[in-house]
């Protein structure tokens, strides 16, 4: 397991989300499966209330092309978490990005990971260019190194 | 569907519960499935923080008996939800308590159900009479017309 | 916990599902929630392969709205289980199923509950009479008893 | 998206999991983050299976490190599908898994994706040597190549 120590600071924008009680494993912490559940709550949550997705009927949707996850100290319900999320590469059709999960009362991340989002039109999800109020969003949580 | 009109005000207890990207189904809102989840995670957040109930190691653990729900409006990802709690009947191991699920800004239950917790020895799973922490926390919850 | 012992002969149709490693829960064994999954997935199975169901476009969708399940013995991962299903109540627009859980090599049953479909246009989620291929499929998962 | 195709054969083994009505999203196929509860399933339920891994009361466990997924094509509920497992590096300690889903009636997969576990003593959570038996069945699903 790495032994980096990764800050909040290195993360644009933050999203408070609680753990629940079926989220443990028999193992007694958080199953790996949900950290995905949190980057894509983390995620989703930014692209629908800062970049105007709409999940139910907008003709443009982000599907998931890949994903990774480190996982570097254990998280357990009842724990409150908080999720770093920022953007990396942002391409015509596709944006990566990066995200951490910090315990609400840990100052370095218990994991790292990635995601990445293709932009696809809703009925044949063929890649389409992001519109632009939402690549807007996504350019915001850029950090300065990824600007040209 | 009921026409009953369930306000917050009928539960002792609330806990604000985020809901998450995969909630949703192919239909668009809630899956059945996750208000039970909501459930859960209400009684036991309130059991851990409040009653002391240690899930990782403690001696007596409490086991679901009998679940039930009404569902009256749906609810959707990325609403924010309200749980509401309060027990019902209180015996000597188990307790009947009694939820609703309610939009973050929506003032009548989207969802009504009931839960039954029967206290267990972690070993050998027989019932127990509730430890007297957990039973003080559990009366806390009650409402006047169901006290002697 | 109620001893009774309900077979399965008493479910028209059987639907073998295995269960996840996440299925557990920190005390070892299934989560309360994930029983409430199988019922939904044992169903909607059948509406689809049997009633032709479209989940994805059809004109005609089933919204739960009440549930319900009485847990008599514990299951786990690895357990491989058995979902049975018939239907109690079929009115003109809503249809009661009864389903029960059952271990793949226990001759009775560790879980029994129902659920309530109540079928809507997809479009404006008012209630609708059950088409008549579907229909057909359910009164065929309903037990002498129920038929008139 | 990668036009890699590939096929069954590359994997040693593979466990048939049918899919669940609540794994699909909004957008009406698999939510992303059920990839990884399909390896989970795949992976443990071969080590339990064939390693003797003991989840309960076992001295010796797995936790997960790292975890990647690339989604190639859509499944959906009610898809069944098969996993596909075999076992890259085998260290002393640790090991990656190499997985892939296949619909059950497409020839190449529509997602591809690695898993490592890192074994440890249950108590303390320090890493230990994989038990003989345990690595005798992981052994099994090393492809030649990684064989010195």
């Amino acid at each position: 397991m790495p032994a980096v120590m990764i800050p909040r600071s290195d993360y644009q924008h933050l999203v408070r989300v609680p753990t629940r009680w079926m989220d443990n494993d028999i193992y007694g912490h958080l199953n790996n499966v949900i950290y995905y559940a949190m980057f894509d709550t983390a995620i989703n949550t930014y692209l629908i209330t800062e970049g105007g997705l709409d999940i139910v009927a907008g003709a443009v949707i982000g599907v998931v092309v890949e994903s990774q996850c480190q996982f570097m100290q254990s998280v357990a319900f009842p724990d409150v978490l908080e999720i770093g999320l920022r953007v990396g590469r942002l391409g015509t059709a596709s944006v990566r990005y990066e995200l951490a999960i910090f315990r609400h009362d840990a100052p370095h991340a218990a994991a790292v990971g990635y995601f990445v989002h293709v932009f696809v039109d809703r009925g044949n999800r063929r890649s389409v260019p992001i519109p632009a109020h939402l690549r807007s969003a996504l350019e915001r949580l850029q950090t300065a190194s990824d600007h040209p």
